[in-house]
């Protein structure tokens, strides 16, 4: 399929630069607008515009929104103000608003110049809201209907209105002031027996809404808990104020679950794909939690420090830290990810806490003593045996079990606790992930590891 | 809002307790499906039948389908014949097929003996098709259309065919054998301007198709790049055998994000959610990883033990371990996450390793260098004059932060190139996460360590 992608783009590229400008439109026409944008990614600056102007208006807006911000940009800037007019009126109103949010200050102004005044009102509400909000992601173009109008009327109306709407099957009912009150789709307007029916008499009211301020991520819940096509953003008064629509709600998703794999990583999220992050930007994004790590591994370092005459008395201990930091580390960051996306997903409240840590004490129980067991045995066999390692003896091989066992249920303990105590705190869990979880889990597992060498081998 | 929803949950209970039913059915039709189901999962057993017999048919339906299987297995097992019929009769086929995957055996006979035969035969179809393929979560219920259709023919067919279809807004042109030519929206069959225009002359026919085998993951792909409603599913020979709705794919996009954080965590992917996941499971699906990085670590134990002279000559040398572990573990896994989320977001292919691998390294000498200048002034300022530790001289101090850049820079690279070949060899690149990494660079990061410290400490 990607492969297939390629030949044709080589070939619209040959054409391009053979000047076959009609055959090359005829291809164009017959592609989807995302497929298009793709193929301008590969383009030289100076072909972009020429390729662009071969498109039909509509569809050269449709691909305008797919494109990278920096071909947008480029575009705009070689665009005449009638251009410019032409592509900013085919498109949606929440497109234009995130075009104009990735635009330097010079290039917005062109475009306001450029909208129509109800576009140009239109953004500046939606380039008001927080980002991340719900209002951020709305477009203010929907189907709004009256409650005294017959399901003929309404019919009428939708294919009145419809053709600059983003989405025309779910209708609003609203009231006074905009206030909403129903919703009909146009599945059952469609399927109505009778043609003059009043809405009222068949719109839904048990509504689920959100206001401008709910957050993105919330907002993206609701669509795949509720199956929704859109969802209706209303003010403090209730009063309709746009809607957001299923394919803003999956960006979103797919939003947020990158961020919190980025942060989960101890990354920073990031604002742009990573073909598009600078090597600077990328610096910037992982450099502050890897020297703030590094920085609070002092404690582990004072630990062994601590220890240094046990490990001096029995050298052999040295040799199994790496193993036990490891597996400790990777225990808890198991407990915590599971927990994290849990909590991300909603299937968990901090009022779980209690079977969260129970369900976690027994897993971790198992894991330890099956780790133990495991590792008791290699120790022997291998380490002991195989390799006649003589300064590993049977009460080494010991302490370093019992260590493991206690370390993985410490971890996990450890892993499930901080991000619901995250949560709690209003935190943003997905930080409380294995980078972090690690870093407090080495020095928990050193510790464990020479309080048992201490007691057990007298060191 | 979810403390609001527990509160009514608790009224709602206490007016069951109460044999309120006419109440409480009241309110139960002004509720959503999705938030009914939520309730029933805090019923005792034998009140889940009292509450489900109160919604009217259709509700009942809908919420059947959004409860826990093991509600569901409860319910049916409780139902009449008559009943399970009733609640079969309204559901769409992809929802009956998903259900029927979850139940027993047993439990299936009944429900295929009770469903009407077209309905047993699509279930039986879907259930065909291999685990996260297309065809395993398409439905049958899709309104089709003919070329030589008017607009007006159109309409009314929807109108007659539309109740028992998931989705009506898309509707596929099917030719002889039921091969694909062509689609059309309601948007675009309202809009028309004349009732007489031929289906023909007005359907896109530059469509976007997946055959029955197309992976899940794919189509997800598909929906967030294409903003599509519904995706048409085709057999080899280009026949419509179904279509993909975008809240199944949003599903899909939800629990493969899942699936992939809990691969890079060192976790087989889960089955059930957390909350549902018994403690036996949790282990079965941790387990594994930690067994095999757990003996892996053998490697690290041999790196120590070759060491064991230079360690016990310098034993000021090993307080820094569990940091330059620590740090080159998090590095690594840094790059490996964002090159795994971004392979599997389809941003970045095989043939782009040249430019991930140079954008790495100048990332990673960027990184390494700023971390090693701090780790220096930290080591000198705060463990050698703060806690006048004597054994950290200037010397030892070099050699830590040489060995801290050197193995930033290795993580990486490891971190970034394992991902890469993975996607290469057709695996998961999800598995060269952190936990796997981590292993690997914590062997690397003990070989720099000790070569420097060998080659400039003289120990």
């Amino acid at each position: 399929m990607a492969e297939r992608f390629e030949i044709v783009q080589k070939a619209l590229q040959k054409m391009l630069e053979d000047k076959k400008y009609a055959t090359l439109r005829d291809i164009l026409v017959t592609m989807n607008p995302s497929d298009i944008a793709a193929l301008f990614q590969d383009l030289e600056e100076k072909q972009i515009p020429l390729m662009f102007r071969l498109l039909p208006k509509e569809q050269a807006a449709e691909t305008f929104v797919e494109m990278e911000p920096d071909e947008q940009e480029l575009l705009i800037r070689g665009f005449s103000d009638n251009e410019l007019k032409e592509v900013l009126d085919e498109l949606y109103v929440d497109d234009a608003a995130d075009i104009v949010e990735e635009m330097p200050a010079n290039v917005v102004k062109r475009i306001l110049k450029n909208a129509d005044p109800v576009m140009r009102s239109s953004i500046n509400q939606i380039l008001r809201y927080p980002e991340n909000s719900a209002g951020s992601i709305m477009t203010t173009e929907y189907v709004s209907l009256r409650p005294d109008m017959t399901v003929e009327e309404a019919i009428l109306r939708i294919r009145r209105q419809g053709v600059d709407k983003e989405t025309i099957y779910t209708c609003y009912v609203t009231g006074k002031d905009r206030t909403l009150i129903g919703l009909v789709t146009v599945k059952d307007l469609l399927l109505a027996e009778d043609d003059e029916t009043p809405i009222s008499d068949m719109m839904l009211t048990n509504l689920i809404s959100v206001t401008t301020r709910t957050d993105q991520e919330e907002v993206a819940h609701m669509f795949s808990k509720y199956n929704f096509l859109a969802l209706p953003v209303v003010d403090g008064e209730n009063r309709m104020v746009g809607i957001v629509t299923f394919d803003d709600a999956m960006d979103v998703m797919e939003e947020e679950a990158t961020e919190d794999i980025e942060m989960m990583s101890g990354m920073l999220p990031s604002e742009k794909s990573y073909l598009k992050s600078s090597v600077f930007e990328l610096f910037k994004n992982r450099i502050p939690w890897l020297m703030l790590l590094m920085v609070s591994a002092t404690f582990t370092g004072l630990i062994m420090t601590a220890f240094e005459g046990a490990l001096a008395a029995q050298i052999a201990l040295s040799a199994f830290i790496p193993m036990l930091m490891g597996t400790g580390g990777n225990s808890g960051s198991q407990s915590s990810v599971t927990v994290i996306r849990s909590l991300s997903l909603g299937e968990l409240k901090f009022r779980d806490i209690g079977i969260v840590l129970w369900k976690e004490l027994r897993t971790a129980i198992l894991c330890g003593v099956a780790l133990a067991v495991v590792c008791f045995a290699k120790i022997w066999f291998i380490d002991h045996l195989l390799f006649q390692n003589d300064a590993i003896t049977l009460m080494v091989d010991l302490v370093v079990c019992l260590a493991l066992c206690v370390t993985v249920v410490v971890a996990k303990i450890v892993g499930c606790l901080l991000p619901m105590a995250a949560k709690a705190l209003k935190l943003d869990p997905a930080v409380m992930a294995s980078p972090f979880i690690s870093t407090i889990v080495d020095a928990l597992s050193l510790l464990v590891y020479f309080l048992f060498a201490k007691s057990l081998l007298n060191v």
